[in-house]
């Protein structure tokens, strides 16, 4: 058995569950912090730890770019090879394909693509990417699918589509017996394709469920349909992970609406750039409102960076170039999405989590807000 | 008191003792960790705290410019202020402004440089670098020294070596009595204004006695030459500092001639461009030898980055510029220095130190060796 619900909410279709992987049993509704190359960026995997982190995502794209898979096949697959002894899900790569414009054709066959590191011309099928990710021992490994960026015409939307389609069952058809393979659903913001692709997805039999195009800059009120669209025609008993989702309050409106896994690199790239995702919306640190402000980034935060540290010495160390500042924002940054997790999970646990839910995105909007 | 002495070794001039100081204990031979603006760069207090760090040292002309004196001031200090609950020296920063090219005029009143930052004019003073270090709190203050390149000319470092002592008698009269101020001796290579520095400093009574000026690209044999001479005139009974030593060879050498404390930016700097220190000497961990080597960087250290970690995940991430390559070879450098300095003191403790110095420096030159 791979998932099994054990709570629903009676007001919305959030729920609780568990994921039983190889690495380890995973809680759900989950945030997974991005490792892109391998690691959270700035961050150990002792702190990922503490942090109560229990699964992390990575890229294909990346990893088989540098180190290489036989690198990691060598080194015993990607959790040992990083030191990270829990669950791992790792992206397909087709979205990095587009945004680090490495694309240089689609064919049926597969995609052709530059390394964006050395120019080197490479080929995915979605054979070879089920193959690259079982070299892995990826703990959930995901299809190869075509995410063209918002806005994307109808045309373009149902071409990927299609074409998804066809390489999920292509996908299908290598994948090893134990392997735990999630299909993609596209369909851009059309809501016609996204039935069409939850459908015929969900024919295919997969261990569950991702719908990917979303949270590229569309509306979020156009996010909400297509997910409550989608939603439908994915069977209730399977997991529904939201790719690259997002900000706190698309992520409780996603958990309203059934989505049990989230990723995405909100808390990881602005810790790093500066601005701290706190109880009162987000803060800019690099402000110089906070030379002299000796108070933690949230007092109501009990992470690690909020226990020892002030704005002023946080400032400090964005305006010197120091790397433990975006380590320490980045440190509570996951510390905020992983609690906000936890009260979802609290909430749902109790029974309360619809009125919760509506209480949380009346008061909280990060995205509007940046004091 | 400040200083107490807890053994002597009968072959040579080391010793083992204890600084009573303001923000704790430390136990010497020390070997303190560079962490210039306000941070061990990469390394989290936690982190220095876990490696058994017990003092580090933090630059007055870095942290005057950024964040500023009174900044700090108003955050309660230098240690409150960096989260660091332990020991702090803070170098005047006469070294800083010779390195960075900041230096535009020496008189006898004091320094006038421009701000590597914004080329902003300022002035130092002996007067207003102590008055910096009172407002930091600093565990340990040093004086305003003249610290030229090497080689230096006789009257370039005569020059330095005249105004270093006026300067030294000036701070020493402006500092708060309960400031633990540290004298600096300066003599470049030259023996004689060594003895004539090291007499005149000590003739002013200071907590303590830092060799200044060495370590600066001189041979090793001329290094240890001049810590004999001016050892012999500085009282036993108070620390001596040997200012940016060194290589591990180096700290054995100079304790044996009675040195008590270390700072060098060695481990963190050769952390961060990717040379780790091993008990088999030095490793890049960018050579491609590394790409499938398993093995942790040092099969002896038990430290988290040799328990976790392998040189082919290490090679990984300097070559993807994951910080945390940076970051864990660091670690690793300052476990092997902490260490290294354990096992000192406990050789002293247990009277084999001598013999034990003599093997250590036949078997290790991490100088020459580059695996």
């Amino acid at each position: 058995m791979l998932f099994e619900i054990t709570k629903t909410d009676e007001q919305s279709k959030a729920r609780r569950g568990k994921l039983f992987l190889p690495n380890g049993i995973v809680e759900t509704p989950v945030f997974m912090p991005v490792g892109t190359q391998g690691t959270v960026k700035t961050i150990t995997p002792k702190e990922l730890n503490e942090l109560d982190v229990e699964i992390i995502v990575c890229n294909t794209y990346h990893l088989y770019l540098r180190p290489g898979t036989e690198v990691i096949a060598a080194g015993g697959g990607l959790s040992k090879f990083i030191g990270w002894h829990k669950p791992i899900l790792t992206d397909s790569g087709g979205y990095q394909i587009y945004s680090l414009h490495a694309l240089r054709k689609i064919t049926n066959e597969g995609v052709e693509f530059q390394s964006h590191i050395d120019g080197s011309i490479h080929f995915f099928t979605p054979e070879s990417v089920v193959a690259i990710q079982e070299k892995f021992q990826s703990d959930i490994a995901m299809c190869l699918d075509i995410c063209p960026p918002y806005p994307a015409t109808y045309e373009e939307a149902q071409n990927a589509t299609k074409l998804t389609l066809t390489w999920a069952e292509r996908a299908k058809k290598v994948q090893k017996s134990n392997t735990i393979l999630f299909g993609i659903i596209q369909g851009a913001t059309y809501p016609d394709l996204r039935k069409y692709s939850a459908q015929e997805t969900v024919n295919l039999g997969f261990s569950g469920y991702a719908i990917g195009g979303l949270c590229l800059g569309e509306p979020s009120d156009v996010t909400y349909e297509m997910i409550d669209t989608v939603r439908n025609y994915i069977p209730t008993n399977v997991p529904c992970y939201l790719m690259g989702a997002g900000y706190p309050e698309d992520i409780v409106e996603a958990v309203k609406r059934g989505v049990d896994m989230f990723d995405c690199v909100l808390p990881t790239r602005n810790g790093r750039t500066g601005t701290a995702f706190c109880s009162f919306g987000r803060l800019t640190i690099r402000n110089s409102q906070y030379t002299y402000d000796f108070s933690p980034l949230d007092p109501n935060c009990n992470c690690y960076t909020c226990r020892n540290f002030s704005r002023a010495y946080l400032r400090h160390l964005f305006i010197v170039n120091e790397v433990l500042g975006p380590k320490l924002l980045t440190l509570h940054n996951l510390h905020f999405f992983v609690n906000l997790i936890k009260e979802i999970r609290r909430h749902i646990d109790e029974g309360d989590f619809t009125s919760w839910a509506n209480e949380f995105i009346n008061r909280y909007s990060s995205k509007n807000n940046s004091k």
